[in-house]
């Protein structure tokens, strides 16, 4: 099965060609060039270096959000012109699933978080079991960084975090999961309680690893992967079909909404 | 910090620019040009299309080896002249960990295996912790498939596999674990025995877990996220002192030393 990706949720440009169980070719960018400038040519790029007849390929498979609105504006406008030019089926991965399928083979919660601006993360919950079945435990959703970390410590496992919400939030996330006490707490001299030991999990409930850089951003070699185990499903839409994931109304919106904008 | 690193020890070519916690660029072709075509081009591409200036990088990472003679040449060969050009330092990865380093997280065995030819492979064995711990269990060896079983026998945990030693080994290493008996016995109808199920780890001794095709091969992405933590520990050679770890010596140097080639 042949399958041509893209993910251009967030910061990250990326472009990728799936032949089964091989990664034939992977393009990302992480710069300030617009998706609009580098996407098309990336891609471009990859199926000229590797002889690609786009005809040939399965399915075209995309990062549908959530993300940035304009980002996701842009790969789905790609998508749906090629698949609408190929005659080809669309394949809308999760974007958050995408990135915690880079931690195959981890046991603990998988939370990818994207910083959503307005003091919120786009953020979702994955494991994997020891037979390698990955499983959804949160959906993707808008938080606020307290409920995220209020959900945390209700899933009480070790948690690996990724995305570009960990610059932004990882002191105030690490801070939070000590009961409630803030780092500003901290610095004034309060006791921070001890981490619960969840025993029977053999593990520290307050264990964070933070994904390391060549897994800790979008890539479109695994909405690759998972765009290929969709289509085995038979999940996948028409170019005519498929729309972004944007969990919450462009600011514009919100704004005409709330009366801050004139019609 | 910033790295440079090339991984063209496989089919593989691939080219990545990290900087600090960010994967600026990363470009990676598994097609049948070779890598004196491709790796030099797809380097100056990611450069270009990021305005990287070359003078700024703190080091350059290489896949060291093991691996294919002809391409590890070539990637030491240009990460050579990159270096001396440059006058940077050489930041030397072992293929294998860079491979196993995208499991980060995997608490079982991490085993990649490359197609070394002659019924070998090569191989390593690593492991993370709960604390993102890497740990290496088996340094890199040239096995035969049934010394490799043999080894992974002994360690008794889950184990996950990856790299082009996978298609071509992956049913004959299943058969090995069933306690010696091979494909064959099975197909004549012989009793396999179960696995064994170590309570003490909560896992069956038995599961092979196979890496998907995001992380089943060589990526310079690895190389540059453990070049840059070899960097911090002060390991790098200059572009003079590096050399490619070939494990074995080349057939033509066997035939030589075996009488089948005249001088």
């Amino acid at each position: 099965m042949k399958i041509l990706s893209l993910d251009s949720s967030g910061m990250v440009a990326s472009a990728a060609l799936l032949t089964d169980e091989i990664l034939t070719a992977e393009y990302t960018l992480n710069h300030k060039k617009t998706h609009s400038q580098t996407l098309m040519s990336m891609l471009d790029e990859i199926v000229r270096m590797t002889d690609w007849d786009l005809e040939s390929v399965d399915a075209i498979a995309i990062a549908k959000g959530p993300g940035s609105f304009t980002g996701l504006r842009i790969g789905s406008a790609a998508v749906k012109g090629l698949a609408h030019a190929l005659d080809k089926p669309v394949v809308e991965v999760p974007t958050l699933e995408a990135m915690a399928y880079q931690a195959y083979g981890y046991m603990g919660l998988i939370a990818p978080i994207m910083d959503a601006r307005r003091s919120q993360v786009y953020t979702a919950a994955y494991t994997f079991d020891e037979k390698g079945k990955f499983t959804c435990l949160m959906e993707s959703s808008a938080l606020s960084v307290e409920e995220f970390v209020s959900k945390l410590k209700e899933f009480g496992r070790p948690v690996m975090l990724m995305g570009d919400g960990v610059p932004v939030y990882e002191e105030k996330i690490r801070s939070l999961m000590h009961d409630g006490f803030d780092v500003n707490d901290r610095i004034a001299g309060s006791e921070i309680t001890d981490c619960e030991v969840d025993k029977s999990e053999g593990s520290d409930v307050c264990d964070i690893l933070i994904a390391p850089p060549h897994m800790n951003r979008q890539r479109a070699a695994s909405v690759a992967a998972l765009g290929a185990l969709y289509v085995k499903e038979g999940k996948t839409v028409s170019a005519a079909q498929h729309t972004p994931l944007y969990l919450r109304k462009p600011q514009a919106e919100r704004e005409l909404e709330a009366g801050l904008l004139k019609t």
